[in-house]
């Protein structure tokens, strides 16, 4: 790490005092990747050395592993010459070209189009017409795709000429005379199999691929399971369109999993604007909604009005007994959807219950015992203690119940367990607890009072 | 997948009628994704069939995608002849081979490692050393690798004679004498290079490698940023051991990213036993932790018993108060997390928290005004109703930057942001909420009665 930042330092010397040749060669050396995070440190007046001192079929390397920030992108383009913009575009892969001309303002967009040549601008207006998250948005048309009856010789020789222009050589399908997908083969095969087999010998006909339309989450699962360094892409008439890359799927998986954290608390990821109305408005709807939930559970409360003015200091516990019970909740929430994803269905879901029956027992016990003795202990009032700690096993027993059953049935209808979990159950549960705590302190203290 | 279902049903009816050369046919033409599926529905009279059809090596490489349940493969292992199982062991990637390994009761292992090769038996105990969650535990030994005088032309001579072997010739890593790693070339090099080019000409000597004592999130963190199809591990000489493929990164972060949502709930996300006792053991510090906390807003609480004695109605809205805060304290943290997670530093971490205080007066605002029109209509109480909107606009406020500095303290300290801040900003956020709804109820009614 101190080495790369000591690299760094170097390169923008060579940069600022104007050493072209052996800056482009250092920056050269560097892993694309590298290079973008130096780019990324640059000024407004470095940047434009760069501009000058590099082709742009080098930059646009390095702009491929900024692939997530197409909003910088666009303005770094803004700082360029039209021509040049064009150049360094046409050398990206097109996946991550459309993702940034879809950031770029649209008299800026005819512009650059106006400095491409038509085929490709062609085509990237298709891709820019994806819905995001799908495979259409994600895909790449830089693939290699080979005729059903040739050769490995000819096909080996077809990867030789398009192998740069290619964002993979790892597969290379096979497409028949209307460029239908019917086959692939991987570079493996290529290389060990003699140059005079047929490709229709040696290529596998059980090909998995993804339509344009489907969703980027369902892809991701896919090239997961099947481990696959690249997925096809066809449209409705299984005619090859494009490839989606693993390196793509990963930040999708990232993604994903940063969003159902968002998603959990209502806030929305991908508008994560710094402007503080906008915060509030996405922020708003979801709070307001729990806070009606909420009000659900103060109204419950309220029937119980005068047995909180006779015993006033049950009033001290309630806030605990939700507190606690929504935690044990959330503990079987966590476990339960975790066995969920791993797809457990019949017998298991029908064990996974009956586990959290018996867990949501014991912990309640234990819960119960310790809470008793602590108010027995502060308190001096062994009823308090009673009711407090009898409300708390209860209430923990039925939310690990519902904690495990509201994913359950989530899922059965469909809807993702993660998200739209987390709030029925924190109401389900207080409304619950706050039935038990006060039903059973009625009860008692009819009895000892 | 109907289509797979309906493939499924015909492999078990070749199966259970005998027809080896037509099962073992149609199971090879599967996907070996889709051949693990299929062998996990089967029965262990169907899976003793299956032994009898397939080679050990045909089989081995379905066993090589059951990679996730090492445990179920030790079970099967258990029903073949130790032979057959050893012959299978040693068709499989060592990785995974290894796994299965570390999951074989030991008499069982020293068996099987009797029937296998020594010089492959020595490897894989050598693997078996490495401790979880390690790059060594995580590699794999079959990878190629060349010498640095070679020419393409003989590089490629000893992929085409290695390539069955190896889990990826996308890279082959050059080695010097003492088989440290000293460069690298993909396989597009080999393919688009002329025969007598030498390696050294061609080859990448700014390769990034990983140690083989590294934590297995560093390198996925590695493979995401370079996009890379696999990783060399190296011992602390520099000498080549191993290679990490993207499959199994991708595994990795999809674990702990589940674990990150399970650890939020104090769940361990590697103790999914099935025995309620073990959960039970597992989920009871944290919850009693949290209860411990729980009881400081109780103690909190029992403070103000004089006033609650006064106006009991107060208890009503007790719940709703800390319970909102505590939302609105959640969404500042999932805002925070992700800006943290984007690395935003200095400057950008004070308009964080300014953007934050102004959110948290702004929902707060708009969140008590709500509330206190609920109540001026529900309960008909204009001093209710002011108490309970100015503290729900007050307890926003401080819980929204409880949960914007928390996981910024959080990480100059160096933990974990999003898993330890998730208890404090509920104590916190409870107990200031409390002591904000108190002290105006109690400022208001010493004014207004």
């Amino acid at each position: 790490m101190d080495n790369t930042q000591a690299i760094f330092e170097k390169l923008k010397i060579e940069l600022l005092k104007h050493h072209s040749k052996k800056f482009k060669e250092d920056f050269l050396d560097l892993h694309n990747y590298d290079q973008g995070r130096f780019f990324g440190e640059l000024t407004r007046e470095e940047r434009l050395l760069v501009y000058k001192y590099l082709d742009p079929d080098e930059l646009a390397d390095t702009f491929d592993e900024l692939d997530d920030e197409p909003d910088l992108i666009a303005e770094y383009l803004d700082e360029m010459a039209p021509s040049y913009a064009a150049a360094l575009l046409n050398g990206m892969y097109d996946d991550n070209e459309a993702d940034i001309l879809g950031a770029v303002r649209n008299d800026k967009l005819h512009k650059l189009l106006s400095y491409m040549q038509p085929v490709d601008a062609a085509r990237v207006r298709q891709l820019l017409k994806y819905e995001e998250k799908t495979a259409g948005a994600l895909m790449t048309t830089e693939f290699i795709s080979v005729a059903v009856d040739t050769t490995v010789g000819s096909a080996m020789n077809q990867v030789k000429q398009e192998a740069q222009y290619a964002e993979t050589i790892s597969y290379i399908y096979v497409v028949n005379e209307s460029n239908q997908l019917i086959g692939v083969i991987s570079v493996k095969d290529l290389i060990v199999n003699p140059d005079d087999v047929f490709i229709k010998r040696i290529m596998n006909t059980n090909v998995v691929s993804v339509r344009d339309d489907e969703d980027q989450t369902e892809i991701a699962a896919q090239i997961r399971d099947y481990n696959f360094i690249a997925i096809p892409v066809v449209d409705e008439r299984n005619k090859m369109l494009g490839i989606i890359t693993v390196d793509d799927i990963i930040d999708v998986i990232d993604e994903e999993s940063a969003q159902d954290y968002s998603r959990l608390a209502g806030v929305n990821s991908e508008d994560m604007s710094e402007n503080p109305w906008k915060a509030v408005r996405s922020r708003i709807p979801w709070l307001v909604t729990m806070l009606f939930l909420g009000l659900i559970s103060a109204m419950v409360i309220s029937q119980f009005q005068n047995v909180l003015d006779k015993f006033g200091v049950l009033a001290v516990f309630i806030t605990l007994i939700t507190g606690t019970a929504g935690n044990a909740g959330t503990q079987s929430l966590a476990v339960a959807i975790r066995r969920l994803a791993n797809d457990e269905e019949g017998d298991s879901v029908f064990k996974l219950i009956l586990n959290e029956v018996i867990t949501g027992i014991l912990i309640g016990l234990l819960t119960g015992i310790a809470i008793f003795a602590v108010i027995l202990f502060w308190q001096k009032n062994m009823v308090l203690g009673i009711i407090v700690g009898a409300a708390m096993s209860g209430a923990i027993f039925v939310a690990n119940l519902v904690g495990t059953l509201i994913p359950i049935i989530m899922e059965k209808l469909g809807m993702d367990p993660v998200v739209a979990s987390g709030p029925f159950i924190s109401t389900l549960s207080d409304i619950t607890s706050i039935l038990i705590y006060f039903n059973i302190a009625t009860i008692c203290l009819a009895n000892f009072y």
